[in-house]
């Protein structure tokens, strides 16, 4: 192995980075497709991908079935994903143990998307995507979103467009890629690669996707059930282009401003939550999920409360496989994800919450202010409703930064949608939190998405919402 | 929760911190406890903690039984630990598949230095502690080493002294406070709090105890056995005082030396390993693990390889309590962990490997060069020999910088020894590498120590070994 060779010259992080960045966010309307335009070509993406989407019996599933020990719901080829039964037993809120459904997808996916300079502004590749949950059939989507059964064509279909940009991409062109979860409460331990990588002048878009800039993608999200919830996941992992850490001396943000907590006693309060917290999942077989029952098209709480998993067929003459069916997990109500906000000493800071989900890798991660169903929590005492859900009901239009009702991932899940929401809250408001919470700054919370399993899926869609206000 | 209140001044890191560390590194001898009456000391507390150690049958242990059901190797409390089985399937290795007995213990412990301004120099309160697998009794540990059964008083011993130092630490005081793993192979995703707090006047060495300055605590890792395994992984976790992300503007470390690799590709390619490495593991009865086989005194493997887990009964009049018995884990031959280093355009580099380990909680962590035990590779052709084996046999003295056989958790495993060695290569060796393997810089691995789950106990033994040269 030992040959000799000229050292190779050293490497600096990009420095203008942030500056292209917020060039491309400042772009509101587009270079390549003006915002007239791409409503236009998104409206005519929706009929052209018009998807018919029934509920069907568990029977009449081709390709998954139940197996006939364990009661779980699996694809015949043992890929994809399947839906098992999981016990949990913890010391956090107000139900300690319970059984429930959870869907096992253990492979690593990836959800990609590929940036561009186009006349001097860096472009992001959207596509246009329908899934069988979504509400309104298609939705604005990463360039790439691809479960490794996908791109190693396990269902026989066609390749994944623009895979390549991402599998084979060179090192200095990547501007993120890191693991991150999935909700916690619905999946078990999944966790896809988030990418942004830059690609140059070869790659074009074709039929399906368009080249947007970061402020119109931005403007975008306030759309209701328009950006997905992968591409509102990537979008968060791209580097904070306002408070970020990289680039020229932007590092010092938080030491230029200061922080109500330093970035060391972040990372503590985090390892304590961790470590103190006793979270105990067991796998089971889906038939001995006690409380949950199996007709011939749900599998339902015998309450009616949190979730189904129900069975759809779907007919299309456009997507990899013409036609297919599979099972879906219908949530109950519509989610609240809340983040309150509020300026200390000048500079803002986003009130997080250490939150346990049966599912996360590693014990907690950091989600919203608020984060329910609040139908969940009908039937609990006043002292077993969330913390704040009062202040997100009692809210001000006028400091309502954000309220848009999005989708979560249509290929999982039937008709999920959570209303998402950004308060500030006054001077008045007390910085002094329950352990579980704590005030961030942007800089700090851009800095946690550089690493896996810091920010659950709804924390990080609201970090795209607040860097689009 | 509405109250009226000043909004709290903002705060910033401790820009002082990094000289104070490096102030201390400074002082060779020390100022509380001189190098000579450090060995005196040191000598009297090994004489007086003598513990006798004695290998028993398994029948013999008291408390601990195998279950009738599994063969799973369990305290009768249910707490401590317990051998249970366990199957891996993965694509990485010479052997793609295998069962092997594991330690499960899932509880968080914590291992924690107290660090103290003593004549306006920092000095480490550290502990000379008995273990029973140590292969000489007593080893120097940090200020506490203590598993949850361990603090809650499971064994009904007594309290874990300066516990409250680190449990109840005020969040400004705190240095390191990260989760990080221990032996992959042995440990099934078992996970420390690493802590280092500063604390004051009112904290005093008791019996057992000492006031070290980090100089010469770096001084004695250059000693046989004698600084063990739970104080150098804490000691990794000090932010490092000459190349750290900490204080007075050294953040742009890398962006003024540069590196082989940049931040954002160095986070990418361990995203990339994770996501492309599939391992899979499954928990097992311990009596169904495949080549694994149980006599009165042992369980071993079929051919004599890997480890054994054996029984010990200790006495000791000092320990918490007074005389017990327990499992250990005893490997055999003695470990290698060896870390490559290479000047690159003026600035050190250490070669570390993306590894896989059955037990880690994210598929992979970052481990030395060369982690082996070389017997367990003896019966594989010379194709599937660890890398780099040969570079650190045929190594020459005087490029290797760091040269000593140290122990591992004398709490657990059974006169467990590895050789740590750094070794400095040549610029004729090539920077180029085999994928699973990447040139790092002392500020990204003291960065990336900052975030759990990185570096594995092995390599961060070598970064606390590098810094003290």
């Amino acid at each position: 192995m030992h040959n000799t060779s000229a050292a190779p010259p050293l490497r600096h992080p990009d420095v203008r980075l942030a500056a292209r960045l917020a060039a491309s966010a400042a772009a509101v309307d587009g270079g390549v497709m003006s915002n007239a335009e791409f409503l236009a070509w998104f409206g005519e993406r929706q009929r052209e991908q018009a998807q018919q989407v029934s509920r069907i019996p568990f029977a009449e599933l081709r390709d998954w079935g139940f197996d006939p020990d364990t009661g779980d719901l699996r694809h015949r080829s043992g890929r994809f994903f399947a839906v098992q039964g999981l016990r949990v037993r913890s010391d956090f809120g107000p139900v300690r143990e319970w059984a429930q459904p959870i869907i096992h997808q253990p492979e690593i996916g990836i959800l990609g998307i590929a940036v561009r300079d186009i006349g001097g502004v860096l472009h992001l590749l959207m596509q246009a995507k329908s899934e069988p949950g979504n509400v309104n059939g298609v939705q604005l989507s990463p360039t790439v979103q691809a479960t490794k059964s996908n791109y190693t064509r396990v269902h026989g279909g066609s390749a994944v467009p623009y895979l390549g940009c991402f599998r084979d991409c060179p090192p200095g062109r990547v501007l993120a890629d890191v693991l991150q979860s999935e909700q916690g409460s619905w999946f078990f331990r999944k966790r896809n690669r988030n990418m942004v990588v830059e690609v140059g002048p070869e790659v074009e878009a074709t039929e399906d996707f368009c080249w947007l800039t970061l402020g119109q993608v931005n403007a975008l999200l306030g759309s209701e059930n328009l950006v997905n919830m992968d591409a509102r996941t990537v979008l968060s992992c791209i580097p904070d282009w306002q408070s970020g850490s990289d680039g020229d001396g932007e590092a010092a943000d938080s030491a230029r401003t200061g922080s109500l907590h330093t970035d060391t006693e972040i990372r503590s309060w985090i390892t304590r939550r961790r470590a103190e917290h006793e979270v105990a999942t067991e796998p089971l077989p889906l038939a001995e999920a006690t409380g949950w029952h199996r007709t011939e098209k749900a599998i339902a709480h015998e309450r009616g409360l949190f979730f189904s998993v129900v069975a759809v067929d779907v007919s299309s003459h456009r997507r990899e496989v013409p036609a297919w069916s599979q099972p879906l997990l219908e949530p109950h109500g519509i989610g609240i994800a809340a983040l309150l906000v509020k300026r200390i000493g000048g500079v803002l800071h986003a009130l997080v919450n250490a939150r346990v989900e049966p599912g996360f890798l590693d014990v907690l991660e950091l989600a919203p202010t608020v984060q329910c169903t609040p139908e969940n929590y009908a039937h609990l005492p006043a002292d077993d409703q969330p913390p704040f859900l009062e202040e997100v009901r009692r809210r001000q239009p006028g400091r309502t930064w954000f309220d848009t009702v999005l989708s979560e991932e249509g290929g999982r899940f039937q008709h999920a949608q959570s209303r998402y929401l950004i308060i500030e809250v006054g001077d008045d408001f007390p910085t002094a939190v329950p352990e579980d919470f704590r005030w961030m700054t942007r800089c700090q919370l851009d800095t946690l998405l550089r690493y896996s399993h810091h920010l659950n899926v709804q924390a990080r869609t609201l970090v795209a919402a607040l860097r689009s206000l």
